[in-house]
């Protein structure tokens, strides 16, 4: 029942080829510049058209998507230093990494893997769970707001405020007309998130329910793996076509230009994480943070240091 | 005047034979598991004594020390993930680690490159700087008592509790009798949170002055090291004998049996951070954190999850 994750298998012909497509040429399988341009969900966007096996921009496989992530580490460890010291000259920009997913997925993955790669001192890292009885009392902006990064900071959102509108939506947790007012609301929130200088990737790990299966038995064959099952887990499952739907609903309604989304593939890990990995090194790039200049006088703090 | 840290250097010779000696032999460069006890403050401690230089319980050089500081980041992101999950069963451990040093003396290096080797979303970093207004407005025990790590976390102390009895002790911020009052509350704090499931790993990275000197020349020789630099940092500088007096009292004072002080020399950064890891790795092997039992029907779920 459960399929070996860490076999390679033969590519399966994928169902949108302008997105399965590999741009890059057989030589040189990198992910190119464009596979952000790729991933994102542009108007007429079809969630189900996604083949959640298929690797967008990159033409190589597991061995090589390795190693570019590998490669990518250095790089983004620098812009994340210089994203964190430029704050210190006054540089409002931080970013914001949104993670949504169905269980299974790879968020975790993602977090230790990409993310766990640069200094922790530059990440600002929220797993939301169900809200507490405090949260409740607020808007359901309310937590999220209180955990945006502060200039300099990566900040990571394991779970967000698309959890109110998404698994609100499934499990009718909310009425519909709250619901369809919250599309706007999250806009809104970004757009004035954005307008501090936070740049908002937000990304969503798209897996097959096949590889969900297969991970979950998993979870469920070996022990070491039994404190990361849940029984309700599987409650989310049944509910599979229900989850897709919000999703699509979503992503139509709030991948918006300065806050758009990224549907990634995500039944091959290596995949997913480079894809992450890539799309967090052009938002930093994009920003180009620079090393601030020096608040003191540079000649007289030598001279200090010399007589001490 | 800037000394160039990554050229190799003579070993001067130490002050303390017993502390410096290598305990492992010259085949067998390892951080032996005597090393956390060579580097304990007991009775009769005395900081002036220490080399910054040595290199305690580790007979290698750099290169040696590289290569066991990366064979060592496996068992601790193992020892980390079973902490996390045995935490999921409610096993009440968690660990902190408490950095305190002179500047530049490496903590954020040790932040990087140990805490770093482990996944982020098991990691409960601070980094405690100047008190707000709110702070100032309760015990000095306060703030720290709320960024205790919770089970299955690894705390992170970047300075602490510490700071109310160093530099205000050296700088005369409180009066010396409310000060000599907070060693037995640190200690008394600390003894409940040790009861709580806390094991505390109190580090202080010993540095040279001339050490130093070197690294806060080389922050103002390099453009993209100015953020780094503080005026500020020549002011405690100057106060030297004071800082050392200071922490001498605090090692005397608050090294006790649940949360004993380490003495890190640091001059070389690629000791203290084998040390460190070194500790952090004692202290996960006495937890031996096991993986949960599963609290759900492992069978029963299998065939649920077998007709989804």
């Amino acid at each position: 029942m459960a399929k070996k994750k860490s076999e390679p298998k033969a590519k399966k012909p994928t169902t949108d080829a302008k997105r399965a497509d590999a741009k890059g040429s057989a030589t040189e399988p990198l992910l190119g510049s464009d596979a952000s341009d790729l991933l994102r969900v542009k108007l007429g966007f079809d969630l189900a058209a996604v083949d959640p096996r298929s690797t967008p921009g990159f033409a190589g496989g597991k061995t090589e998507g390795q190693e570019q992530l590998d490669a990518g580490t250095e790089e983004l460890a620098d812009l994340q230093e210089r994203l964190f010291a430029a704050s210190k000259g006054g540089a409002p920009e931080s970013v914001l990494l949104v993670l949504q997913a169905m269980d299974t997925a790879g968020k975790g993955g993602i977090v230790r893997h990409v993310v766990g790669a640069v200094d922790p001192q530059g990440v600002a890292l929220t797993a939301f769970k169900a809200p507490t009885a405090e949260e409740l009392r607020h808007s359901f902006l309310w937590r999220v707001r209180r955990k945006l990064p502060t200039p300099g900071l990566i900040g990571v959102f394991d779970r967000s405020h698309y959890e109110d509108v998404l698994v609100h939506r499934v499990r009718r947790l909310t009425p519909l007309e709250t619901i369809e007012k919250r599309y706007e609301q999250i806009n809104a929130f970004e757009r004035q998130t954005a307008a501090a200088g936070t740049r908002i990737v937000k990304v969503m790990l798209h897996i097959s329910p096949e590889e969900q299966k297969a991970r979950l038995a998993e979870r469920l064959e070996r022990p070491d793996k039994h404190w990361k099952y849940r029984p309700g887990d599987l409650d989310d499952r049944a509910l599979w076509p229900d989850f897709q739907q919000a999703y699509q609903i979503a992503l139509d309604r709030t991948s918006t230009e300065l806050a758009p989304w990224h549907v990634v593939p995500a039944d091959r890990k290596w995949y997913a994480r480079l894809a992450v990995q890539h799309l967090l090194l052009q938002t930093l790039r994009g920003i180009d943070p620079q090393w601030p200049a020096a608040d003191f006088d540079v000649e007289k703090e030598k001279k200090r240091l010399a007589g001490l």
